[in-house]
C-alpha cells in the first residue's frame, strides 16, 4: 500500500464535492484560511507550535496520481473536465506561519494559507490532521520538561502512538520541546535526533538468570550498558549490578545506568541509589519509566527521589489528558472580502491576521494582540512568510527550532509554566481594527 | 520521505540492541510472544479486535533497505556480522490471532507470534503501535453503534486523527464496527468503504448568500445533495431548503438531506423536521455532527430527536475517553520453556494460550476461559492460525469482518452493551492448566 501521508485523497469527501462545485462556477478567486485553536484544553496554559515542516512537505508534493484519478472517475461524482483539471493540480499558494517551537494561545493563527480557493480548500483536512498531533505532543512534552528541569527526558511513546506517522511526530515534537531524544530509531535516522534504548523485560526472561542477561547485554553493547532491573526483584538486581560492575570494569566496560519500570518508583530509586552508592557505583545513573507523565515527574522529584532521567511513553504520545484540540482551519477572506463563521458558539475573527506579543523591559510577557495583518499594533510579530508560490522560503534546522522552544519556555510567565491551570490565563487582546472588521462583515452578510 | 509504516526502523532502539546481544550469543531459539490488554479502560465493557490486516501486511513486507543498514552501520552500535545478518532479515514466523471484528476482554491474547526470538522481538513496538489504535477506534465505534441503532453513522474523524495512518485506521475500524461509511476518500479507494460528504461552512461563506451556495452545490452534485444549514441561522436556512426543493425538483434534482453542525442539536433537529415536513419535504433526512460521541447520541435519541444519521469525528478518531490501552506484547515461552513477567503489578500468565468462549443453549455468553493452547476446555476457540512461515493463511474480505462484528454485538450480554460500566464485568476464567503452569514457572525461576 502506497503512503497515505502523500495522497491528496487523504481528505474528506466534501473537499472534493465542493471543488467540483467551485470548478463548475469558475471560482478561482483567492481564499485565505487560517488554522487556529479555538480554546485551550483545560489542562494547558499554552501550546507549542509544531508540525509546520510536515505540512509544508505535504503542500510541496501534492498531486494526484493515475490510480487516484481513475478511482475518482469510476465513482461517477466528478466531471471529466474537473478530473482533467485535477490531473494538473499543484499547490501554488503562499503560507504564513508561526515558526515551530513558538508558544501560542487560543484564537491565534498558527498557519495561514493564501491560494486559489480550490487549492486552499482541498488541503484543509490534512493540514489539521498534521498540525493537531504535533502541537499536542510538543505541548505535552513542554510540560514534562518544565516539571523535570535538568533531567534527561526520553520519548518512549512509539508503540502507544496512534500509528506510524504519530510515532514519528511524537519523536520530533518532543525533541523540539526539550526532550533529550527518543527510543524511535527511524526518528534518529531521519532527523538526527539522539536515540536511547537498551533492553526489555523479555531479554531478562529469555535468559537463565538476570545476571546472565546483564552480562550478555554488556558484552554485546559495551558502550551502552543500561540495565533493566525490575523484572523479578529490583533491589536484588541492584546488588547484582554492583557485583557485575567490578567484573565488567576489568574488561573496560562501564555500566552507565539502571532502569526501573514498575513498583514504587520514588521509593525504589532511593533504595537502589543507596545500594549503588554503598557498592562504589556512584556513577551509575538511575532512569525511571512506566506510566509517567508531568504530574508523576513532579511528584517523584518533589519527593526528593535521586533520579537522573525519565522515559515517557503513552501519556506523551497520545497527549492522554488532552488527546485532541478544538482546532480549526477557517475561511477568513475570499475574493478580497473578509469572511467569518457565525454558527452558534463558533464565531471566528475575520480577515488576514497577525499576532503581536508585547514584553516589558525585563522581557516578561505582557500580552498578545490578535490584529489585522498590516495593522499598526505594538509588539513582536509571530507569523512569517514560509512558502511562496508553493515553494518553501527556507527549511529550519531542528536545532534552531529546539533552541527557540527552550528560550520560549525560559521566558514563560511562571503562572503559565506551572502544571495547574492558570487563572486568569494569558491575555490575548483583540485589536480595534479587527473589531471594526468583524462588525463590517456582519453588516455585509446580515 | 519514504513511508515510515514500512520501515523496520520504526521500532524502539532497544529491540536492535537486544538483537545484537542475541546474535552474539547465537540465540535463535523459538520465542512465543502474545499481545493482550492487561485491563479494560474504565469506560469500556469490551473491546473489538482490529488491526490484524495491517499487522500481517507489516510482517509480510518487513526488510531493511540499504539506507537503513547504512545508518545503523554509521551509528557504531552494531557489528558488521550482525548488519550482514539484518540485510537478509525476513519474518518467517507463525501468527495466531482472533479474527478482526471479534469482541474480547482483558488478559485474552489477541495475537500470538511464534518465531526465532530475534524476529519475534524486533516487531514488538510496531505490532503494538498498529493494534492499539485500531482496537481503540473499533471499540469506540461499537459503542456508538450500540447507542444509535438503525441510524446512519459516518466517520468524520480524519482531521483529528493522530496523523495519516491513524486516519486510515479510523475509517476501516469504524466500518468494521458497523459505521455506514467514512468521509475519508482514500479509505473509500483502498477498501471500498462507502464515502460520505457534501459541503463545509466555508462553501457557504464563499458565496454571496446561503441560497446561492446551496443552488451551486446542487447543480454540481445533483446525486448527492446534502446541505449544511447552520452557517448563519439554521431555521432560516431550513426554510430556504424547502423553497429550493421545489425549484430543484423541476430540474429533476432531489435534496437528500440537511446537516446541522452546531447549536442545540436535539432542539434544532425537531424544529427543522417541522419546517421540512410542513413544506412537503418529508423525504429530506436530517444529519447531525459536531462534538458527538456515544453519550451524546444516546441523549439526543432519548430526547426523541428526529435524526436519521450522525457524523462522528474527534471522539471516535482519538477514542477521547480512552486514548490508549494498557496493552502489551509479552514473552510467554522461549526455547521450549514457558516464561512470565513478575514485575510488581504486571504479572502475566505464561505459555501459549487459547481463549474459549462458552454460551448457554440460547447463545447467551456465559464466560471466557483463558487456557493453554491444547488444553481440553469447553467453549469455542477464539484464536486461529493466520500466518505460517511468514505468509498469510488467507485474507478476509472486510464485509465478512463487518458481519462478524455485527453478529457479536447482537449477541453481547445487555449489561456489557450498555454505555455505563458493567459491574461485575464479563468473566474471564483461568484454566487449571494455566494456574499449574504459572506455579511451575515460578518455581523454576525463583
Amino acid at each position: 500500500m502506497s503512503n497515505p501521508a502523500r495522497s491528496p485523497l487523504l481528505t474528506d469527501l466534501y473537499q472534493l464535492t465542493m471543488l467540483q462545485a467551485y470548478f463548475n462556477e469558475g471560482s478561482d478567486a483567492t481564499a485565505v484560511f487560517e488554522f487556529f485553536v479555538r480554546k485551550l484544553p483545560a489542562q494547558r496554559n499554552f501550546l507549542v507550535a509544531a508540525g509546520l515542516d510536515t505540512a509544508l512537505d505535504f503542500l510541496e508534493n501534492l498531486k494526484f496520481n493515475r490510480e487516484e484519478l481513475a478511482w475518482l472517475e469510476q465513482s461517477g461524482n466528478f466531471s471529466p473536465a474537473f478530473l482533467a483539471w485535477l490531473a494538473q493540480f499543484r499547490f501554488t499558494g503562499s503560507v504564513h506561519a508561526m515558526p515551530e517551537g513558538r508558544i501560542f494561545f487560543a484564537n491565534e493563527p498558527v498557519l495561514r494559507i493564501t491560494a486559489p480557493i480550490c487549492q486552499a480548500q482541498l488541503v484543509e483536512s490534512r493540514i489539521v490532521n498534521i498540525l493537531q498531533q504535533q502541537i499536542l505532543v510538543a505541548s505535552k512534552a513542554a510540560r514534562c520538561v518544565l516539571s523535570a528541569p535538568d533531567r534527561v527526558l526520553v520519548d518512549f511513546g512509539m508503540r502507544r502512538a496512534h500509528g506510524a506517522e504519530a510515532a514519528m511526530g511524537t519523536a520530533r515534537s518532543s525533541y523540539i520541546a526539550g526532550f533529550a531524544g527518543t527510543a524511535t530509531v527511524l526518528a534518529g535516522m531521519r532527523w538526527e535526533i539522539p536515540t536511547f534504548g537498551t533492553m526489555a523485560h523479555s531479554f531478562v526472561q529469555a535468559h537463565g538468570s538476570e545476571m546472565e542477561a546483564f552480562r550478555a547485554f554488556a558484552l554485546a553493547q559495551p558502550d551502552n550498558v543500561v540495565l533493566l532491573i525490575d523484572t523479578y526483584d529490583t533491589l536484588r538486581a541492584a546488588r547484582m549490578v554492583v557485583a557485575l560492575s567490578t567484573e565488567l570494569a576489568e574488561l573496560g566496560i562501564r555500566i552507565k545506568g539502571v532502569r526501573i519500570d514498575s513498583g514504587d518508583l520514588a521509593g525504589l530509586s532511593r533504595k537502589v541509589r543507596e545500594i549503588l552508592d554503598q557498592g562504589g557505583c556512584q556513577d551509575i545513573k538511575i532512569l525511571l519509566s512506566g506510566n509517567l507523565d508531568e504530574y508523576r515527574l513532579r511528584d517523584i522529584l518533589d519527593a526528593g527521589a535521586p533520579v537522573d532521567g525519565f522515559g515517557i511513553g503513552t501519556s506523551l504520545a497520545v497527549s492522554a489528558d488532552a488527546p485532541s484540540l478544538d482546532c480549526v482551519y477557517k475561511l477568513q477572506e475570499y475574493a478580497g472580502l473578509a469572511r467569518r463563521k457565525k454558527s452558534s458558539g463558533k464565531e471566528t475573527w475575520p480577515g488576514r491576521k497577525q499576532v503581536r506579543r508585547e514584553f516589558d523591559n525585563n522581557g516578561t510577557w505582557l500580552h498578545d494582540t490578535l490584529c489585522l495583518e498590516h495593522e499598526s499594533v505594538a509588539g513582536e510579530a509571530l507569523l512569517f512568510a514560509v512558502m511562496h508560490n508553493g515553494q518553501r522560503v527556507e527549511s529550519e534546522p531542528l536545532s534552531i527550532i529546539r533552541e527557540r522552544c527552550a528560550s520560549e519556555l525560559a521566558r514563560l510567565p511562571s503562572a503559565l509554566a506551572a502544571l495547574d491551570t492558570a487563572d486568569p490565563g494569558y491575555s490575548v487582546l483583540i485589536s480595534p481594527g479587527l473589531v471594526d472588521l468583524a462588525r463590517a462583515v456582519d453588516r455585509r452578510f446580515s
